[in-house]
């Protein structure tokens, strides 16, 4: 299980700012802010005074490390990345294909259908268009919910608030999750260590005697720190749990994108584990996500029995759909419908401006990604050609005095094609983050409009209030109800957009740091590189 | 006649390694070899131990001055260059269109019809196939000599270089150019202050009351230091006379390009003037060319008078052609005519081989402009656009902790947008030079088939002497006489190859330091404006 190193990072042991401890190709480390991980011990890169190590810590979702048994594949993960495969093509930053693949990607999974124990459960909602009602693929592709609609019949696409709007009772004991007033508004109650996991190690497991194969994961929570193997299966069926019961009060990205082919080449798993790192770490840092009993299940449970045990409780948890604001308990004033559909108003064009701004990002991050690798990579190569070419021709001269011209031209050659391929092996090191934690957010932000399409159906239902009591539908009191728990709702969505910025803002801070370092060491090391070319030169 | 500061240059007065003295908008400039020059004011760059000085100083031929009439067109020069024109585009370093073109553009070339004080003796040759015979337009369009063939009827392509070789007549006094042994092999005579000049001050002038209009260059020789006034028919009409004389024993590369169109633009004129400078430079470097009679006159004339009589005088000249030989005077033992023949080869496939790397690294390099000036910055101006579409996206969250994020998102954007316009302004600074030295080179070696040719007829000639001998045609002595005159082209040759390379070798040293260098300044200019950009976020 010794980890292979794969990129150039220094690190100096002894540094103040990390506690490194060596541990079978994995360090403990902790950061900044006293939280302890599991990092890759390839990946580290320690620096005084920069967001390198925090950032390799924190996120690991540019999680590196191979599993030994993918190394014996006799694969250079490094080389593979670097040559034969353009990642900005294959990690599928664009937009998903229109409407109808996904029925037949998925009817071709063989992830699904190379393991019955708990297929049934999981098949039913995967054809392209259930009929039962079960849920329902939102548009948007890849980066919108699955919303639990089976609980809320009658409604074919927004969960029916009415249900819960009517509703007197007032969580208790563990399911409560209260909202407290902080300084940038309502907020979660966090807690005092947050919650992170490792995803590493992925290994191929095999079933009925070598027939079906699969890929494992290794998962290590900071808070037990003992390892939980997980299939992409597991991870779906716990996306699925999430979504079932937070999606109308939380944001639930998606998983990674799965895939039909390939899907035990070194690169696609690799990438599959990054991804599956920044969404549970994602997960690991929502307060109200990290702390369900299906989270902690998943990254705690301590042999088969005590997974087959908490998964059949997860199925049958009746607290999903629109009843999870009924566990929420804000400890604040109640707000008046008036501005709560302003607020709406906001976040619902907050979200909608970011992912385009996102989505421009990622393509213009795409298109200068398959420039360095292409063009620009071939062009230096030729510059540095014609100039190793000019030399040898020299060379021939016969002239007496021509060595230290010739020499210094075949090394600015060399050097502009070492250029090249540093150039093509940028992206890799800098816009890839920037690519990946982009990709992410638009899968969050994917998800706001069904989330405030939640809420502002809560509006609706209580524009009407007057006239069902006029009609004598409901109650006077009902209608106090509903405008007590529409506040409550209110107050949930504003708690989860201030953890969206707060978040947001950590994010991109990091995230903008870590590619100007990065921008920064490209120009330098050229600047370098084509220095010690120039010095070869005679002074005139 | 002040001249514009049109680069960013930041001159620094005093330095030790370069004496600079004010005038007008030139400075006089002494470089490290003692030389002393006029350099466009504008266009100096002095940093200790940098080539840059010299490179202004010595070639010039990156004569940046504009006249003062140029500039009340009102246009400017700098931004022109870089937004509305790809200079790689327009300064045709590819190969010229198929034979056939010459003649009609020349036929419209009004700098021709607009002058007719000394038209008749120019048109002659231009005609694209003369009948008269009297000069050859060869294959390689503008980078090939026209040899002047009227002085050796009979021969469609090479001149019979049997009447030099059978004569017995030695130069003495001022025609004689002796040939030394040099360290590096035979040399031409170097003269202890070598000639420069420099072409500035384009002004347009007009003639018949304004109907016809024309350019007049300023040349100023260090010599003299007083300045003549030509226009481009008059350095055509001096190309003319040196390809006459000379072209039978030195490669005598063409002038820049004429052209019909936008012949009064800006541009256009800025880099006639550049490659004027460039040629002149060339010519003046040559101890042979600019110690001859027609090319002093060019330089020195005082008044109409004696240009007029200067230029009936060259006109007339006889010793032109292969009678060249006749003047050249090699203080060196006989050469054995078959150590002649292999030396040819040996030449001849240098300058062959060094013609196709040349030209690589022209083609290359036209595509790496282009690349810079299109795509890339485009691409650069895209990013920079991204991050400030995400700076203005989150200004509007509502969330109190945003200002310090977006506003180092802006500046970043703002970076990015910068870094555009230093990628497409670079082209200018560092790969303009390396193009356009590469392109007199091509000119240059464009020169050598013709120039070897007439050796290798000479050859052939000898070889055929014992036949001539016994056929009772030529006598033993004149056979002896051939192989003296055949020794005595051989040295000529190889001076002139000494001479080649040693430039040679100076030339793209210095080609490649500037260019390495400002390659550097380049690379850490950016890095530089990163680091800026990276300092504004906020530590994690």
């Amino acid at each position: 299980m010794a980890a292979q190193v794969l990129y150039d990072f220094t690190a100096e042991p002894g540094n103040n700012e990390l506690t490194v401890q060596e541990g079978g190709g994995w360090v403990e480390a902790q950061n900044s802010r006293g939280n302890i991980g599991l990092v890759p011990e390839d990946y580290i890169d320690i620096k005084s005074g920069s967001t390198q190590a925090a950032v390799a810590q924190q996120i690991s979702a540019l999680n590196q490390a191979y599993s030994s048994s993918a190394n014996t594949q006799g694969l250079n993960g490094n080389e593979a990345w670097t040559t034969t495969t353009n990642p900005a093509d294959s990690w599928n930053y664009t937009e998903p294909d229109p409407a109808g693949s996904n029925g037949s990607v998925y009817s071709f999974d063989e992830e699904w259908d190379d393991d019955s124990d708990d297929g049934k459960s999981s098949v039913g909602y995967r054809g392209p268009q259930s009929e039962e009602g079960g849920t329902m693929q939102r548009s948007g592709g890849q980066s919108s919910m699955k919303m639990a609609l089976n609980k809320f019949p009658g409604f074919s696409k927004t969960p029916n608030p009415e249900v819960y709007l009517l509703t007197k009772h007032i969580a208790k004991g563990n399911d409560r999750l209260p909202i407290y007033p902080g300084e940038v508004g309502p907020v979660w109650l966090y807690p005092q260590t947050q919650l992170d996991c490792v995803v590493a190690d992925p290994k191929k497991g095999s079933k009925m005697y070598g027939l079906k194969s699969y890929i494992e994961y290794q998962i290590t929570p900071n808070t037990t720190n003992r390892a939980v193997n997980h299939r992409y299966k597991h991870f779906d069926w716990l996306y699925e749990r999430l979504v079932e019961k937070f999606a109308c009060a939380l944001p639930i990205p998606c998983l990674p994108d799965k895939q039909v082919t390939g899907r035990f080449e070194e690169e696609f798993i690799k990438m599959r584990m990054e991804r599956l790192q920044g969404w549970m770490s994602r997960m690991c840092r929502h307060p109200v996500i990290s702390n369900s009993d299906v989270f902690q299940l998943f990254l705690n449970y301590r042999d088969e029995k005590e997974w087959k045990i908490g998964k059949r409780k997860a199925e049958k948890d009746e607290t999903v759909g629109v009843k999870i604001f009924s566990t929420i308990d804000p400890e604040l004033p109640e707000i008046d419908p008036a501005q709560v559909e302003q607020k709406y108003e906001t976040y619902s064009q907050f979200t909608r401006s970011m992912d385009n701004s996102v989505k421009e990002l990622l393509a213009v991050g795409n298109l200068h990604w398959k420039r360095c690798t292409g063009p620009l990579q071939k062009e230096y190569r030729q510059i540095g050609r014609a100039f190793q070419n000019l030399s040898s021709v020299f060379n021939t001269s016969g002239y007496p005095r021509e060595s230290t011209l010739t020499e210094a031209l075949t090394a600015t050659g060399k050097t502009y094609e070492e250029i090249a391929e540093i150039i093509a092996a940028q992206p890799r090191k800098d816009l890839h983050f920037l690519l990946e934690t982009n990709n992410e957010y638009k899968g969050v932000l994917g998800c706001f409009p069904d989330t405030i399409g939640v809420h502002k159906a809560a509006i609706d239902k209580v524009k009407e209030a007057d006239h069902m009591v006029a009609m004598n539908k409901i109650s006077q009191q009902d209608k106090q109800t509903m405008e007590r728990n529409l506040s409550t709702m209110s107050y949930s969505l504003q708690a989860e957009m201030n953890h969206f910025h707060s978040n947001r803002i950590y994010d991109y801070n990091r995230l903008m740091q870590f590619y100007l370092e990065e921008q920064v060491a490209f120009y330098e090391t050229i600047a370098e590189k084509l220095k010690k070319a120039l010095s070869q030169y005679t002074t005139i």
